[in-house]
């Protein structure tokens, strides 16, 4: 994984970057704009599953620093990312079973840059996030993994539940993590595993709970509802470890 | 607790905050500035161990929000910390053995906040701070917190290693976080336990380290150096409650 340009302008510019097969996280349109080269610009733009915003020209304006952006400004991932293949690749390569961390939905760049943290520490082999209203690799995110991201592939997915049945065919089992689940210390962590994490606001969503294996909750004894998401994440990933050391 | 106004600004009410007994954070005052109220308010802020910041007109100006502030501008606390003996009250009239999270230099305000709500999760009795070069506790830390700061008590201590001492009198004993220390699955953290957790760049300080009865680390696989302060909060302090549980 490299460090690439953070914001691409123009329509040239934009069309050479989906050519060149450079992950696009965000596109922004001029509303109305119908011309031959953005009509192009939207059919890579559907091809690779990027978020099209239709945008007026203020709001353009705003986002452009370069002042030259006709009608088309591009958000390109600050990192590469990996894919779900490599991930398991990863962890064969080192004779080990598979260690997975899949993220429902985190908003938060630092907290996703927290969780590439742990899961670098923690052994996992790669963290999976979904495409839409999700954080992206970003600068902050980059530097909130303290370097992390260097090391750890990160794969980005289009339905996270499809992702969880076509690694369960591989071997995996999935757990995650939900207040009404059993308590982690009794379950079974061992093996080939998917670690499933909520959003900040809504915890894992129904689809991608009903496709888990297990549900596991973390003891909690206090006054408030939930732990911060990087932290939930930190203390379920080191029950896997503990697991695993035994 | 309650939630407190942040700025002070203009010699009477910064005196008169002083004096009602308000926890002052931090004090700029104009440089160069000698009369008697500014003398009798930097008296105050000795006694109470406040930090006094000599500054620039500018500065002041700029950190003003009446645009009134007579060359003095305070910050209070935004909530109202506790005595460590509040702390132990709490543990007694619960009948469990207290269990103290201590923070070596916090500097984060999102890092402390997320630390509080890991304490109040984790059913920790409160989170004890030093008086210098560590966040204290503004509206940011207790937006971190997740309202946790509204259960948990913080106190606020002048030296951290002396409070440890006072601590261990009365039967508590301590575990640092440090890299170089005993697997914390080896280790027994069951009874009456301070979990000291060290600063984000420094980790925890020589002499609050010796002062520790065990060193206990968190088993790490990957390619960076360490997990986000928070999070290894987060990890330790369910190592504790796992132990607790058994």
């Amino acid at each position: 994984m490299r460090y690439e340009e953070l914001t691409i302008e123009g329509r040239n510019a934009v069309l050479e970057a989906f050519r060149s097969g450079k992950t696009i996280d965000k596109l922004f349109v001029l509303k109305g704009c119908q011309d031959g080269p953005i009509q192009s610009i939207i059919r890579e733009a559907k091809k690779q599953d990027t978020i099209v915003n239709y945008v007026a020209k203020e709001r353009l304006d705003q986002l452009s620093e370069t002042r030259k952006h006709q009608g088309v400004i591009a958000f390109a991932a600050a990192y590469e990312y990996a894919q779900v293949e490599d991930i398991l690749k990863i962890a064969r390569e080192k004779g080990e079973d598979p260690f997975v961390i899949l993220l429902d939905n985190i908003e938060d760049p630092h907290n996703l840059g927290a969780i590439i943290r742990t899961a670098n520490l923690a052994g996992a082999h790669g963290v999976i996030i979904p495409k839409r209203r999700a954080a992206g690799l970003t600068a902050t995110v980059a530097k909130a993994s303290a370097g992390a991201l260097n090391y750890t592939p990160v794969a980005k997915v289009t339905n996270l539940s499809q992702t969880i049945k076509e690694l369960k065919e591989q071997g995996l089992w999935f757990v995650c993590a939900d207040m009404e689940g059993e308590t982690m210390y009794r379950l079974n962590l061992g093996g080939p595993i998917g670690l499933v994490i909520g959003s900040e606001g809504d915890g894992v969503g129904k689809l991608v709970k009903e496709n888990c294996d297990f549900i596991a909750s973390i003891p909690m004894k206090g006054d408030i509802d939930s732990l911060n998401a990087s932290v939930a994440a930190g203390v379920l990933a080191y029950e896997i470890v503990r697991q695993r050391l035994q």
